[in-house]
Order: structure tokens, then sequence, then C-alpha cells
């Protein structure tokens, strides 16, 4: 435990200065959700699931690889949205915090992470500044099985609406994440991966509902569905009634893009 | 001019492994342009218009940097469209040709770039894997004085259905350039940009006419124009005509975003 960072960043041979920001959206019943670790710190902080990227590894191969760590799902609809990129955004506040919290990491001192690789201490690389690819994740809810790590508490799923405080500028990266979807949402059919495998046109417009916090007439919306030429029609799904049973629908698989 | 590449990574303190590369959108009569550097090789190369970031420099800034030296124009609209980050990616090949085409860079030898800079050559430091961030400015074509750099044998617009050979994985990244602007063409007003100052509603159908490859009916598109809430009505245009003078609208100054 005690060299856990040390250990992961020494095992590897990372990008320096550039990481990996994801923001995990899942939906259930008109809630649209973040999954977010809670972090094993002494003061209540929350961060979004970050990491790094070999250098024999595409981006997009590195964004699922973390992904997969914290979903348990292998194939996680991906989309870059933002790079962040301030001069002023590093770890530092993070890393002392974490330090200050956890004092198995060399009795509160910093210096522990110093000189464990060459040329740059361990310090010195999570301190200096940042840049930040973000990628959003769409996931079927019920099929994510979340798993923390050794730096968190706990992790779990968080309405948009009402997200804990979260690190460094991670806040302002999740309202870019649901800006760009929101935006693209007519053009794209990438939310419906934020539902189950199959689906009725009844929950898509709920979703989109939810989305856009706004109301559609059942008719149009449909039509504006169809016409987007994304979705599968299967069977109707079996209901017991007589009549009105809906069709179902799925979205062909996706890759990432 | 022998070491002006050494020079420029020397003089600087870039971040490493990671660059900005620019698609400069401009726009006239129905025909949508991208601003290309022919390079100084003995092939025929052609690259867009690129650089890296400084330790101390936000990334926004960086790209707007980069532009400013290529258009002449301070405040060009900007917008993040995509990373590029396959780990196979590197500036080998162009560094390579570069040296081949300019003996005077070492005889043709890239020994010349080694060990200027502590610790990682020159050499290195171009052909290590290097991420690209790009960014697409909208820009108004007769606003813009094109300048080539040290590296560039001229500076031309090409219309878009035909652009030259580009070095590495360039064209993908003009294509990813213009399928994001196409996509948000509905909810952004970022393509009036591209017009002059001040313009006509006519002047917009044609535009999105030329970016959607399809036309529209008059009042349907002035319509969905207006309901985006994003332009300023002037003065008609006075034309000497007795009716039938068009309004003028504008964007409202936009800023990095």
């Amino acid at each position: 435990m005690t060299n856990m960072l040390t250990q992961r960043l020494s095992e590897q041979n990372y990008i320096q200065q550039l990481s990996i920001d994801c923001v995990i959206f899942g939906y259930r019943a008109r809630q649209l959700s973040v999954l977010v670790p809670k972090l094993r710190f002494k003061s209540d902080f929350w961060a979004l699931p970050s990491g790094f990227i070999d250098q024999d590894e595409d981006i997009d191969v590195a964004a699922q690889r973390i992904l997969r760590e914290r979903t348990g799902i292998d194939d996680n609809y991906l989309a870059q949205f933002h790079v962040t990129g301030k001069a002023s955004r590093n770890g530092k506040a993070f890393l002392d915090e974490l330090i200050r919290s956890n004092p198995e990491f060399g009795d509160g001192n910093p210096a522990v992470f110093q000189n464990q690789q060459p040329g740059l201490s361990d310090y010195d690389w999570f301190t200096r500044r940042f840049v930040s690819i973000g990628y959003y994740a769409l996931v079927d809810i019920n099929r994510v099985v979340p798993r923390k790590n050794e730096l968190d508490q706990s992790m779990e799923w968080y309405d948009i609406k009402a997200l804990p405080p979260l690190i460094m500028d991670h806040t302002a990266i999740v309202a870019k994440a649901f800006e760009t979807l929101r935006l693209t949402l007519d053009q794209k059919g990438d939310a419906f991966n934020l539902l189950p495998e199959t689906f009725t046109m009844k929950e898509v417009q709920e979703l989109y509902e939810t989305l856009l916090a706004k109301s559609f007439a059942r008719n149009n919306f449909q039509k504006k569905i169809l016409d987007m030429n994304v979705l599968e029609r299967l069977e109707k799904k079996y209901t017991g009634a007589a009549n009105k049973a809906p069709y179902l629908y799925r979205l062909p698989k996706e890759t990432i893009q």
C-alpha cells in the first residue's frame, strides 16, 4: 500500500503532463447520474476517474482501459469532448491532501515520493502542470459494477443535479461533458447508449426529455428520432395487452469515436 | 537560418509530446477553403499550421498565438474539435524529409539536431510520439493576410474539396474539423464567424447550403436561424432599390470557447 502511487508510476512509462479524466454517465427513470469516486481523504473530496497514457498506447485505448477498471465493462461507449489546459492546472493540492490524509505515504512527508524515478521525482511528476483530455462514457447503468481503487473510499452514482464537491476543475469538466452530450443529441445517436439493450420509443422520449429538460409531442418526437436513421426496429414488446404493444428498438453496436 | 528549429525549441520550455494542429477555415462565394502552408521540401508536401504549448501558457492561448502568426489576426474565432493520439504518431518522417530537403540543416545529417537541449536532443524531441490537440479557426477570409514561416515555401487557400496532399494524418484532421463544424451548425452560431462583419440572411443561407451541401426553403431557413437567437439585426442594407432591401445582421463579439 505504502508505495502504491510510486509503484504505479514506475511500472509504466507514461506520457508526462497529460492525463485523461472520465465522466461516466448513467441513466435510469428520468435521472441522469455520474459515477464518481470519493477520495480516501480526511476532508470530503470527490474526483473524476482519471489516469495516464502509456507511451505505447493510443489515447482512446487508454481511456477505455481507465473506464474498464472502473465499470467492469469492456466496451464502454466513449467520446472525447474537451481538453482542459490552463497553465495553472496541476495536481499539487491533490497530492498534498493525499499525503496529509494518508500518513502511511511517508509520515505526511512528500519526501517519500522523491527520487523514485530517474530524473524526475514522483512528487514532481504529480505537481507539474497537467493537460487533461476529457472523455465521457455513456453506459447502461444496469450493467455497471462500480469499482473503487486504492485511492477511493467509495464509488457511487450521483444525480447530475446534486453532485458532491469535486476536486480542482472537475465540476466544470462534468458541465462541459453534459453540454457536449446535449449539443449533439439531435445529430448523433450516442445518447441511446444510456438505455438498456432494447427499449421502446417512450423510453427514448423520456431520456431526451430528461437530458434537454423539456417535453416533446409524441408524434413529432418519434418522427425526429426515426429520421436520424440509426435505430434498428425489432419485434413488438409483448405486454399481454391485446393491442398498443410498442415496438422495441436497439442501437447497432457502436465503436469508439 | 541553420539552427532555426533548434533555436525555436531551446528558447522555449514547451510541454513535450503535445502539439496543436490548426485547421483555418475561410469562406467566400459558396466555397469553403482551408489555409495550408506548403513545406519547403523537395517533394510536394503540405502541412497544417502547428505549434507547441509553453509551460506557462494556457492551451487556448497557445492556439491563438499559433494562429495569429499565420493569419495576422489577433482574435481568431477558435474551437477545439478533437485530440489525435495514436501511439504510432510521431514526426520522424517529417524531420527526415526536412533534413533531406534542406542540407543546410547539417549536411543532411540529423546529428546537427542532437545535444542542443540538456537531456533530450532536438532530433529526439521531434521524433518522439506526439499527441495533437486540434483547433479549428473560422475567419473572415477578407481580413486574413496569410503568413508563411521559415519552413514554408508558400501559404495558400485551398478549396476543401480539392486539398493538396497533407503530411501524416493531417487530411483526417481536416475531415474531423469539418465534421464537427457541420454537426453543431444548428445549435451553435459559430459558422457566422466565416462571414464578413455584417451580412444578409441570403448570405447566411448560401453559407449553410455550402457547408451542408443541401438547399433550404427560404422562409423555413430564416426562421431556424433567427430561432437560434444569436444574431443581432441592424438597419436595412441600402441597395438603391425602392423596396426589398434586406436586413443586415451581425454576430455579437465571440470569445474562444
